[in-house]
């Protein structure tokens, strides 16, 4: 193992080689920097570690426009299916298309996490001062001799590893966040879901080809819960059933496979004929939580810095949770080209730049939940959405839905919750009175959106 | 060390010695269960552990009732001095006197956290199945195995220790919550004030004189920060300063003898002359913080509960902290009563019936900090307080300023406050077209009052 004892701050040690540390390490190696990356598991390259999981992520804009920074964009979009839409599915199996924007540009992109995470460690490793450290499970931070313990449970040995500057990217349980929350003052807020999930799986046809629509992201909405599907380059869909722990109908309750088909046929009638291993899966399969995590502050001096999950923690509702963590990125090398390795000037920059942008990002991936499991195609709905698509229309600067501003856009989030916030209020005003999009008063709206809304940049 | 093996739950280990713990244990052995008690400090009855500081608490009803309960009540009295209601400075050392309440037993008392806490702890001792063991910082626990991982620094020496049932009496920073927080699915905030405190004193006169009033707690507010006094039986005072961490004026700034002094002087003119040692005081002791910690669940199984500060530390501004923990002892004893040891049973139910109330006090806590460092003698306030004293000489079953209800009635937290809120509303109402409780209009006031607050049985 390799030890730093570099009194330069030009040796950085991430820990973590998830998402957020294999693009973080190619971003650093760009700039000149060292970097030693310390992972918990094995090389997911050289052992199966997906535990017979295959989850998929929603890459769209902002992660996007990370892999465009470092040069491997075009790499990593062969490996990805545009979702141009959400595809609904009723309780009668009635489809219903719903467009995520109107532009040709306006789709999201499903990619295999597994894939992507091991794109980005070839990557990382062409830099020669990149080194992925595998098996060694970080298990505690001694902050104040900059010192890290390391654990490999494949030789049961531990080691005590000098650092000078590191960087958190260990995701939602991040051992090093742990370390901070023993520390005074250090603020956290962790808070779960009363609704867990379990992946499921829609195999590919006889002939490897899509059973449901490929380009779009399915749901079968049902107001207190959900089920989604996101397809996957060899046919298949991983299925996600969004499910109350506890409660009449909850993952405690479908505990026999009996129980389990005749609530799928019931309410995902269209599904369950595409799901062969259904009730297998069902069981086999663990059942995850999800959690929202704040905190504050998210660095120690110049010792350490806390970036993607271990800092902010999402629920996975509007897709943005990896997105989010290329961005912190994105904002990270933009501190470094300020102001070089001075991470004593960067960390609490970039903290300041990010914060309120990622409290942002949480919020609305919360109330996404809600509208993702609760959409209905009401009267009053859709009228909201045909004005909202008229103002969208004729105000393309100013009036952009949410959906689009977080997804499309980079506008920073808290702007783009706030933004969201007065085109609800506008849109409540607009359509107090109205039944259909004809009778707006454009008069109203060209006051109401010139007055409230200023041109995005 | 006494380890325990035995498969019987009427084996019980806290963990921490302090206020709640040593308490619990009097309560436990009053039940018939053998504790063990592991505190991580030495014995505070033959070392002094002060650090030069002199903390004390205001007791109040909740925390008398838990030492009645046990039968202690009367000893512990003897060591307290009422204080009788608020004594407020003003900047020209102007002094104005509010009684915490209308009837003759509506006080608080001072009492020496240390001198409380070795009383528990003689008394916790005549009960020979209870066992204190000192030096023994609990460094884990391991949940899966019932073991609690134990350094103590004197021999430094390490023990793992099998245990039955664990409870959690080791305050804000507890380690035991820490290794909950590790767990799935459990709910987390800890939130620090921007603002700290630095205890300083006031001495006795040279006759052992109390140099102020002695029966009340003398706060010198300041709008954003407040200097408080609470009396000690041998004629000193412990003063607090609440004061920004970071600031124009903070502990930041004031970093200077000299700043100290002119700083005092502008703003606590009539204090300055009697505390001789401010400046000294103020750099030789600790810059503490203030914290709100909220979580949940509080137990695992059988196997462990959070009671006191390691559940729900608050803020000091209600005097609450040790008073709720107290109430915690009353509650879980309740409980026990109704299952014996069936901690299983236990745990959930008292869970159920704490932790609304436990969220309450929280919130009210910080609610008092605004009011007691920002409570002016204005014309509107006067005249609130003015009805509010005339609604309860008219309504005393029905009318409980929050004040009272927390302090001095055991009304449950969280009703306290929803009926505070309520009293609000009357108020809001009542004073909002008048200059003068002679104005007041009775029918309003007795419709308000009958309708929305029920007798408090």
């Amino acid at each position: 193992m390799t030890t730093s004892t570099d009194s330069s701050h030009t040796r950085v040690t991430l820990i973590g080689a998830g998402l957020a540390g294999s693009l973080l390490a190619i971003y650093l190696a760009k700039k000149g920097i060292k970097v030693d990356v310390y992972e918990r598991r094995p090389d997911m390259r050289k052992v199966d570690i997906s535990a017979g999981r295959s989850i998929n992520m929603a890459l769209s804009t902002r992660g996007i426009h990370g892999l465009k920074e470092v040069g491997i964009h075009d790499k990593i979009m062969a490996k990805a299916i545009p979702m141009k839409g959400r595809m609904m599915h009723s309780v009668e199996g009635k489809l219903s298309f719903h467009p995520y924007g109107k532009e040709e540009w306006e789709f999201i992109n499903s990619i295999s996490r597994a894939e992507l995470n091991m794109a980005l460690m070839n990557e990382a490793e062409n830099y020669p001062d990149v080194n992925f450290h595998f098996n060694q499970k970080c298990t505690g931070f001694d902050v104040k001799n900059r010192e890290l313990a390391l654990y490999d449970e494949t030789t049961d040995r531990e080691t005590r590893l000098p650092v000078n500057t590191m960087i958190a990217t260990d995701g939602a349980s991040s051992a090093i966040r742990l370390e901070m929350t023993k520390r005074d003052r250090f603020n956290l807020s962790q808070h779960y879901l009363e609704h867990g999930y379990k992946e499921l799986t829609i195999p590919p046809g006889a002939d490897g080809e899509f059973l449901l629509e490929k380009h779009a992201l399915h749901i079968w909405p049902r107001g207190t819960y959900m089920l989604i599907a996101l397809p996957n380059l060899d046919g298949s869909f991983t299925c996600t059933l969004f499910f109350p722990f506890e409660g009449e109908f909850s993952f405690e309750t479908l505990n026999t496979e009996e129980k389990v088909l005749s609530f799928f046929k019931a309410q995902f009638p269209d599904a369950v004929p595409l799901m062969p291993t259904l009730q297998e899966d069902f069981f086999a399969n663990p059942t995850g939580s999800l959690v929202t995590i704040k905190c504050a502050p998210w660095f120690v001096e110049d010792k350490a810095l806390l970036l993607g999950d271990a800092a902010h923690a999402i629920v996975p509702f509007f897709g943005q949770g990896m997105n989010c963590a290329f961005e912190d990125c994105t904002y990270l090398n933009h501190c470094i080209e300020k102001y070089g390795t001075d991470w004593q000037k960067i960390f609490p920059e970039y903290q300041s730049l990010r914060k309120a942008n990622t409290d942002a990002i949480a919020d609305m991936a919360l109330e996404n939940f809600i509208e993702m499991r609760d959409r209905v195609a009401d009267a009053q709905f859709l009228l909201r959405k045909d004005v909202e698509f008229a103002l969208e229309e004729k105000y393309p600067n100013r009036f952009i839905p949410r959906y689009s501003m977080v997804s499309f856009h980079r506008i920073p989030y808290a702007t783009a919750y706030e933004r969201g916030e007065i085109q609800e209020e506008i849109l409540d005003e607009l359509c107090q009175s109205i039944q259909s999009v004809d009778e707006l008063d454009w008069q109203k709206a060209d006051s109401l959106v010139q007055q409230r809304l200023p041109k995005v940049e």
